[in-house]
């Protein structure tokens, strides 16, 4: 039995989150499948940043720092992230980028794990997003060591005891496929190694626990579904057992014990300040915080879980349309078919023309993306971002249906289109 | 004789780079002399930001990344930059923040300088800002070096053959005291050393010249004279021989030689792309854009040349009126008396309640800046800086004359004030 528009509408009507779409921005005609790369806007942003530039920058100027709260940014935005990990508050904190603050962290776990071993192997994934392989390269040639790459399903194995440092990311970038984060962390302590979790497609998408999971270190991004914004500050949480251990090789005067007392010693502050570096950035953690707020407005709904179970029942209806009219088209998908190993997006490959398909997809307003295989192991996808917050059944229905009506038009094969970037 | 407010008056109305003012967004009442820690708000930043967010971000979503040029922000603010600092498009890009910024340089510097000898020593100045030391510091450690911390006049002889690389800021952020970058810099290239200058204090306030200054690597910082609001990106200039030899140990995406080829391994970007990490900070990018642009504005009137001179001319005023009564009262020019020494700020000590005066000023609506000593060798200083493209020689005269009243009227010394946070 072929699911229904009319089914999918009455999905939305009963939808716990249908209403916090209302708190973005959408362009008419526009299916958005993209929000694991670049979330939405959310209504309340333009008026926040509004106000930080006119009132907080253009009158009070320099005062702002303290009496608008500039100089605790870093901080307050963690907190109210720290909601959705399920960690506590004064425990992450937002600055950088997510690559720097990979640097930090992956600097600092492997000074820890090398203290008192001669641990000498970083283990990732083989298709973990590449700028966490390229960071891990740079640290394992300062730190001597061996950048182990494997394949998802051999990891558990590769964990052993030369391993310094586990990193790896939560939710793969071109699949979807979800890590089991408890069962990775405790392998890793069971061998005497760290964790470092890049939560950058999980942050916002998919309930987090991460002390109960064992995380050791995380890091995350705030552009995709936490709706900062356009190259947003990312976050970084440590378990706090490191916090007194993590030496910061960014060493910047936002990490010092006492900012404000220009000591030309570093001291390191004591407490999650100390992954800050640089002057924080306000006008972009402002636009973040309210990406971030549009998150926790989902508490009054069920909050993560409700915000999951949208998620999965999105993807699953997606791929259920698809799969009615996958095989004579050679789609195959590429997410694990199990619900709980995925997170909130549709991966699906075909034999040919995956770009064009995107293109063609696009042309028709249904906005997903296109990444490259190697030729190798890894084929060209096709990638659907599933954000609950803001994507109705009824757009997964039709997303679908466009998807079938271009395969069954063969437009694609005949059009060109101009090569375009994309921010993961 | 002493300087009439009239005369004041007068040389505003033969200013010629008066009507760059009226760029700027400032509150009424106020004398803003802390455009060297937070530069104004120019009118254009409001509305540009909004079409960023409303139009790019929230109609066009991650289309922009193309359609909007948000991929190459930091290469396009990067070349506007390029013009202040006498330097060639393509040879700087806006980035991160400075803290970060001067650790990218300063670890690529020492490498290339180690690369065939055992230099194990970084020059710089005892009273650089801490951030540049705390970098310094962590360098020093990972590269085995010693950190070298001398005075200032006595820096050219510190300077030998053990010496890697020279790392200065320009401008001094408590004296206001600059350097002569070129006879130090060639100083250092006289004994095989490379020089690594921060221009926090100078970009935007002093006319430079970097390449002919014998430079190798530059940072500096956005939220200053550049007008980029509060925590804006930083920017690197890299001398363009050194650029493959630059070895960047943030190795993010955005530095990579195809970022969207999504390739595992690691491999530099061939130009100036190579000094970027993570993805660019789109909606603060466009706000450091419009301050950029309302310094190049005065390139109709002079440019930097005009800006210098007004400088020059404002902080002449503002020291000459001060002098006055400054005796009768302890307080005493930090700053160097000779002009082509200083750049576009006064620092004053005073021999007690330097704190309480700064205010006492801040009550009255003078917004300069208190920077605390060390209790040994540095004095507790009052810093007052001079933002030639909105601040009037009026401002100079009557911001004098308020500490002369805040000095007679002895209040200061029973005002009890909150601490309050400054960001250099």
């Amino acid at each position: 039995m072929s699911i229904t528009r009319e089914h999918a509408c009455a999905m939305d009507a009963n939808d716990p989150l249908a209403t916090l779409r209302e708190q973005f921005v959408l362009p008419e005609g526009v299916i958005y499948l993209d929000g694991n790369s670049l979330g939405a806007l959310p209504r309340a942003t333009a008026s926040r940043v509004q106000s930080v530039m006119a009132d907080e920058w253009g009158q009070q100027l320099i005062a702002s720092w303290n009496t608008a709260g500039w100089i605790d940014l870093p901080r307050s935005v963690g907190d109210r992230i720290a909601r959705l990990l399920g960690v506590g508050a004064g425990e992450v904190v937002v600055a950088d980028s997510t690559s720097v603050n990979l640097f930090k962290v992956l600097s600092a776990a492997l000074r820890i794990a090398q203290h008192d071993s001669r641990r000498r192997v970083i283990v990732s994934e083989r298709s973990n997003f590449p700028t966490d392989l390229y960071i891990a390269q740079s640290l394992a040639q300062q730190f001597d060591c061996e950048l182990r790459l494997l394949d998802a399903d051999t990891l558990a194995q590769g964990i052993d005891s030369e391993v310094a440092v586990v990193m790896l990311t939560h939710v793969n970038y071109r699949t979807g496929a979800m890590h089991d984060m408890g069962a990775l962390s405790r392998k890793a302590h069971a061998v005497g190694a760290l964790t470092v979790w890049d939560l950058a497609h999980s942050a916002g998408a998919v309930p987090l626990a991460l002390k109960e999971d064992a995380a050791d270190f995380a890091i995350g991004c705030g552009y995709k579904y936490l709706n900062g914004g356009p190259g947003a500050p990312a976050f970084v949480w440590v378990d706090p057992q490191w916090v007194d251990q993590f030496q910061q090789p960014l060493s910047g005067w936002m990490g010092h014990a006492a900012p404000f007392a220009f000591d030309p010693q570093y001291a390191p502050a004591s407490g999650t300040s100390r992954y800050l570096c640089g002057t924080p950035a306000v006008i972009a953690m402002a636009a973040l915080e309210c990406g971030v707020e549009s998150v926790l407005a989902a508490e009054t709904y069920g909050g993560m879980a409700a915000i999951r179970a949208k998620s999965l029942a999105l993807t699953e209806l997606f791929a259920e349309c698809v799969s009615k009219f996958a095989k004579g088209y050679g789609l195959r998908l590429v997410s694990p078919h199990e619900a709980n190993r995925r997170g909130s997006q549709i991966s699906l490959t075909c034999e040919e023309g995956a770009y064009a398909i995107v293109q063609a997809l696009i042309a028709r307003g249904v906005i997903g993306d296109f990444r490259a295989g190697d030729g190798v192991a890894m084929p060209d996808i096709l990638r659907f971002g599933f954000a609950p917050l803001y994507t109705r059944f009824v757009d997964a229905w039709d997303a679908a249906t466009h998807l079938h009506e271009v395969l069954q038009s063969g437009n694609w094969r005949e059009a060109r289109f101009a090569a375009r970037h994309a921010v993961t």
